[in-house]
């Protein structure tokens, strides 16, 4: 589990929920870069974040210490360039999220954090082949690390209220992965069936592997070619 | 797992496929139903081949001998119908197969048995959202009971090298429940992710399950509604 | 014309506003199913009305009694394996109703019986290339059998006065077989084109009839291949 | 029936296979405008033919002498335009083929003249919704005003062979007015239904018209707002 | 620059509004049509503009006196035929205007004049493939020739900024060559960009000329075939 | 101009081919990351190339040096984070080229250099809203920094003229920073117009500037939150 952010606490939350979520003998190791911001909340944040995530990967792959990634950021930042670095399947918690959501219904709506992360989602729904399963993404306008202050719970769950009364949705999908602690409880309060990108890419993950499925690699998503690559904080040489 | 064709063979290695792929702990149950049609090649027998499949739901149903289903033809005959029917969630092959391939690159192409079930595969791939990821879709013109005869198993894997060479996929996706048991061995064979909607349906279910994940009921697909059904074998009034 | 549910009095309604609709010389049949559900109201419902569907029309072709066929529910349901089994056209009324309506303007309301048969709409029109005219799937929770209803007119037609003021639609689909009978009045005091599927669809198979055209059957709607169809009330094995 | 051409012979042959297709009791009235392109292929033939059709519409609805209107060329010119201004419904060929070839099957190719009409072609499917139906578009590079020469049906011919046997296609479309007469003995000819705009149209507009069907004139396609139209050759002021 | 309507005013006002907008060394010419309407708010307007308009590139081809044309209706009328006809590039105002307002953001709304109108800017914002970034086509029920009246300008202003608030859009396309002086101004009170089509086409126009590009004439595009057009009030004779 | 890669030669060209490009009075300044990979060929190395670029942004933002950023690297990398960054409008090659060919006809086909990049360029086709335009995406199988070598200038020619044969396209748009200097002397020998992004972006945003358009600044597109930012080479630290 790669959460893409440097906060060590929610690191720790992400890595507690995929526990959870986990199938017995699944062994999971929750880890933070160590570059990049505090939290995602912009595609400049995002942008920012990738090379640090990439070098967890790097550093698992030469370990071999993987069977299998998650990133655990609701954009997905640096899906395609991890699949081609890893040599098992990468997963993230938006696509297993909404992936998942569409085994349930017509339809789900994203409740989300910042309302100028929405259009990232949507371009995610998008690129997915999900947008006519996502009836609605919507906001709650609280900040990543901020979710876990007084009132945040609240707030969320109001959105998702809102959303299961007027998007027409058969499930909610949360779209943050500082919110996975919320999903089994969300669900008891909400009546409909409420998505968790941590939980449901972890299982994905597992069962790509068990399946023995990973990226195919003999086109797009083949290893980068090895170049020169200078100035970074450390060694991107892919070899 | 309801192979919604009568053929007991076939019902007896979709369970063996479920049942090695399913994770320890998980109890596959593989049934088929007291009438229909043989094998299910054409929008005819799909049609006829649902009520049996949905009686199936309903036995287990009442029994409560299920926690999740999934429909093992890859035309994916009476989801709706089946997850309006259900109270734990339902998973087609052809759906859990082509998003599980959507896990693995930019897309995948589906090798089917005859010519004429090509067109049920290309709506299902609009319906699910994933037109722009499956890349083609092949028949390799064998029917679904001769999968078994001598010479059907190149036929197959010759199909696919073909997808793998021409359509520029990163995956392949076999098109019948009954090319389950070919799955590894084509994977090694090809040299790119080879997908067994059996395998991935199974693993599918359990992830739902495990996460209480289960088909929304508050709308389309709450309970029918009780009525009068008249003039079929069986009593399929809904309780 | 064929009514997929078993109740007589709407198949007697439906032939009867089907013969209003015929040219000279057109001869009506109208049927129901001697197996099925009293009325469709889900995906369910629509999946038990298919077989016997099925049984009129492979009636129908075995004496020769029909040069085309109507299946009279707004589900459509069973198209495209009546297509491969009937020699003549087939024509759905959901398919007939909302292309007549694409000649009609910049797009159309549906209006519909319960709310959770809104979804079947909206695939159906995604299906036939309409989304893009089909501007909105209103219901007025008024069950199908429940039409003739004192009050039922006064409801659907209030749903449709909210179609068209808020819709921006050019003209209304009316969403019911068993709401035939309304469409002329309706057209009189909306102001606006109600265009009523079992007319539609009449006119429809008689212009395909009229030019000579039937399905394609050199690929996908070819005659579904014999094969032993066990444990069903009646004998479906095609000839 | 408008040929919105100014080839009188062509237009004579139109209104042959209008009248061979109408029903009893139907007057097909065929005529083409005063001024205008000696025939239509290109965008700028299409643009010159459009005052002279909406003149033949606007002396129509002053004589009150038409029931509804056939625009009868391919590219549909005009079409918009002379549903603001008709009162009653307007169909265009290509429109009401591509329309009627959808209730065939999965998909149709077009067969059409030159090469550089091919894009409209496209266009009209895309808009019309159809564009998932519409497998191909072929020219066989013969013009419009040659198709009466030797060799042209030959060469019309075998293009829908190629459109069957390389398009996958259930239906073929004949892509101009000028090919109306072909149609009866190419079906025959090549084994799958053929579609001619000309009939469909004329019996498309029949059933609207018997059904009280009309464009819906409260928005969009209400009559065009007065207001003065200078140095044109006629009188184009709406009234 | 083309105004494809008769009213001198306003091809003035363009012609000022292209001026401001070029580069230094750029001659702006502002034409429009000794033939059409007055205004273009119908698609019958549209369609009587368009010879007029061509006739006006058929004149300066003649002359050699345009390196490129502007159409400036947002209707884009006659397009592709003046593609056809012109040996530079030809650029509609809608086109330019709402390509250049996809470099601004994630959408923007177009605010037209008459809402009779809004379906063919929604029809050319599908064309163009801009329908995610349009987020909405609102009208201000304002002829485009009463723009210059009093309280106009306030009413188009008012539509402007409910754009802002209720469609999320990052900036404001103005849908009338009418509107153009208004941009600036506008820019500064709603605080977000207000792409003005006359200017974007103008500078959109200039770009091609100096990169030496122009449409494509080696197949649709390519000079319409000579042929006969009797009866127009000119000779549109192609040579 | 930003080079996202690090190859000086590169950056050098790509400056030179803006200036002849651009317009009396405007400066080019093109400058490359002092981090970062030598050449981008995959989705690895166009996420390594982010923060080195937003890096040049940033710096320039803080000098105001600029009043507009190109993005010279066909991938577009780091779009939108570089659009919440600056305060001045920001243009991709590959976005900039693409709309720029879509004004020459009815489709273009992208000649680019690896085979793996071919997604990339599909991707932001669609997420463009060009998919229905870009009618191919071909590669030369010459890496970015092997353009200069002898053959290369063939090799890239070569598969322009099959783009042209086989595509049916009326544009190519050269898929390459790398490409630029190809694109006068291709326009020449092709005889379709040929579009290098780099030239087609320096006039896009000369465009955006001198007609007072930027990025919306008032939602998704805002300035970045203000947050630490860890670990990273320098101080990305939004003020």
């Amino acid at each position: 589990m790669i959460n893409p952010n440097t906060t060590a606490a929610m690191t720790a939350a992400i890595g507690k929920c995929a526990a959870a979520a986990a199938s017995n003998g699944t062994i999971i190791t929750a880890v933070s870069p160590s570059m990049g911001p505090a939290s995602i909340e912009s595609h400049y944040d995002e942008a920012l974040a990738v090379p640090g995530l990439l070098a967890e990967i790097a550093d698992a792959e030469e370990e071999g210490s993987a069977d299998g990634y998650v990133i655990a950021c609701f954009g997905d930042p640096g899906l395609d360039a991890a699949r081609e670095l890893a040599s098992g399947p990468v997963v993230g918690i938006a696509e297993a999220a909404m992936r998942t959501a569409a085994y349930l219904g017509r339809g789900f709506s994203v409740v989300t954090t910042l309302d100028r992360t929405r259009g990232r989602a949507e371009d995610l729904a998008a690129h997915y082949g999900l947008a006519r399963f996502c009836r609605g993404v919507r906001a709650c306008e609280i900040g990543v690390l901020s979710l876990e202050e007084p009132g945040a719970r609240d707030a969320v769950l109001a959105e998702c209220r809102r959303a299961v009364a007027e998007d027409g949705s058969d499930a909610v999908v949360l779209g943050c992965a500082g919110m996975a602690d919320l999903c089994k409880e969300f669900t008891a309060e909400l009546g409909v069936p409420v998505v968790d990108g941590v939980a449901a890419a972890t299982r994905t993950v597992e069962t790509l592997v068990s399946l023995g499925l990973r990226t195919g690699d003999r086109g797009e998503f083949a290893r980068p070619p090895a170049k020169p690559y200078t100035g970074l904080l450390r060694d991107f040489q892919v070899r």
